[in-house]
């Protein structure tokens, strides 16, 4: 994820990258042009971060490293220590006070005093099935019910996601994933429903989550796994949030290989009951891998005019792609800033 | 739209009308209650402004009188001399410096000198065809090319809306319509398109629009008019950003009554070309009254917020409907704002 927004980054007007972090031994000392597929830059990645951080005065620093708050956070204290930006797309950063409250508010307090802003995002969570989400709802009176899918289609992936979502196994190896904890389906439900309760002013009881086996009826093949009939071809991971008893968001996420295969079209799927009802597909569904990045990306001119502190989506400016020199769009939100 | 506005507003908590300006002699001096279907609200409407705006100290106005900045504008200024927040859903107000570079520094000026902000804002312009498809290029990597397209049914409409979108006229007439500037077709194409373009970072040389006659096959009837065929069921509203050549933005707008006697179905459809490809479809479209009424709504607080001075929805947090009590809404927007 880093070397795609790598890419991306030497493709836009106005920013310069300066320094390359690498968490493996194999690109440690590589130039970063030959990371990322180019001419060399002059920049040599490193697997020292202090290294990196102390030499190498920068605006902002994007992180590509982990799902979770709690193994962030070290990491992102280090960056603050050098008074930078943060951009991370670890998913529970996305909305980190529900499950990491102390360590949010720590982080908070120290991007404030340094000055800086700190966001978590991505196309889920961060985008699809919050912001966007949000969003509609702007053009709504009134809001019952929220439902939301992100279909998508698994095949491309290696063997690190088929674990993690249980494809090829069977019904009996799935469930004993799931309790081994070795299954996990989507990281950042939690944190989607929160930012989209907390944004409407819904006080939600409980958020639910369940992950089911989608059951393969035909034969399902990828480069790195079969799946026979009866197999499990992904897995369905639902989440909840109760009010009063009532579900009234409803997010799902179906991962699986080859879902066409039984006629289910990818796409990504919002439907919001209220005044007036909307109903929005976008098909195929945005991909993941270059989705994150570009939102990632996009976002930097937002943080840096942000107020310092540790920020959400629903605090920015409408996001936006950026196709002109990021410096002239700095200047031009700071102008609208006044 | 001012009534619809106040039915909203007496279903949320945490927020009071504490007066109303009525436009027609037939309102003035009933109690709003009248006006909103509901019981006494204490509250007397005038067709003054002066004096309603002179005796009821308030935080905000909401403005629904008029499509033109020009028309808008003295009524802005005698508002902010009562130290208003505004918003107002007049079209070309969703993006003024386009039309009336001006006139809107003016009103800049004038909301910074009073500590308030302005926004126009709306289903479309405002939502639909531009604050919609910036946040979905949020997720590219790259954009070379948009197009949307809002379709919508105008048979619920009245006589001033066949009138200004011509419908029910031969293609002669339509045509002598658009020359004295009886037709009008949509107004906001060019504050859309300039919203996506300077929020992206283009620079557009031109920007082109097209009204064309959607000339019926077949027989169609409203209330208040009727299409034969051959006739003209409506307007086809096109406009097309350029920049060295390229048509890079199209946004069109076609208006008829009854689209689905010839196999139309309504929607707003967004096609981002680039990195990704996104298709975006939502059907039936998000109608336009009772969108504009709520997005005017539930901008409430983020103009609240806001800096002061002329803002336009590209610089304010994501919309989202208002489920809980304003109030606190706003607290957790300046908390979230450090």
């Amino acid at each position: 994820m880093g070397s795609g927004m790598g890419k991306i980054l030497l493709n836009k007007q106005g920013i310069e990258i300066v320094g390359a972090i690498c968490s493996t031994e194999r690109k440690n000392g590589l130039d970063l042009g030959e990371v990322l597929e180019t001419d060399q830059l002059g920049i040599t990645c490193s697997n020292e971060p202090e290294e990196v951080l102390s030499s190498t005065p920068a605006d902002i620093l994007l992180l590509s490293t982990l799902s979770f708050t709690r193994d962030n956070y070290p990491q992102i204290l280090q960056a603050l220590g050098y008074d930078l930006n943060i951009i991370t797309i670890a998913e529970e950063m996305a909305y980190p006070a529900v499950n990491e409250p102390e360590l949010t508010a720590r982080m908070h307090a120290a991007a404030q005093k340094r000055g800086v802003t700190i966001l978590g995002t991505g196309i889920n969570p961060g985008f699809v099935l919050d912001t966007l989400i949000l969003v509609l709802t702007g053009a709504c009176a009134n809001v019952e019910r929220i439902s939301a899918s992100r279909v998508n289609d698994l095949s491309p992936f290696g063997p690190t996601v088929m674990r993690t979502q249980g494809v090829g196994t069977t019904v009996e190896e799935f469930e004993a994933g799931l309790k081994a904890g070795e299954i996990v389906g989507h990281v950042g439900f939690k944190e989607s429903i929160s930012m989209i309760a907390d944004s409407l002013g819904w006080e939600l009881d409980q958020i639910e989550e369940s992950r089911e086996p989608i059951v393969s009826s035909c034969s399902r093949q990828t480069e790195h796994i079969s799946v026979e009939p009866g197999m499990v071809a992904g897995c369905r991971h639902t989440a909840r949030g109760i009010r009063e008893g009532e579900v009234i968001i409803t997010l799902e996420h179906p991962q699986q290989i080859h879902p066409q295969l039984e006629g289910v079209e990818t796409g990504d799927y919002i439907t919001i009951a209220g005044t007036p009802e909307i109903e929005m597909s976008i098909t195929p569904e945005i991909p993941g891998g270059i989705g994150t990045m570009a939102v990632a990306v996009n976002m930097i001119p937002h943080v840096l005019e942000a107020s310092a502190g540790l920020v959400t989506m629903k605090d920015l400016p409408l996001p936006r792609a950026i196709m002109g020199d990021i410096k002239e769009q700095l200047s031009e939100m700071r102008g609208n800033r006044k």
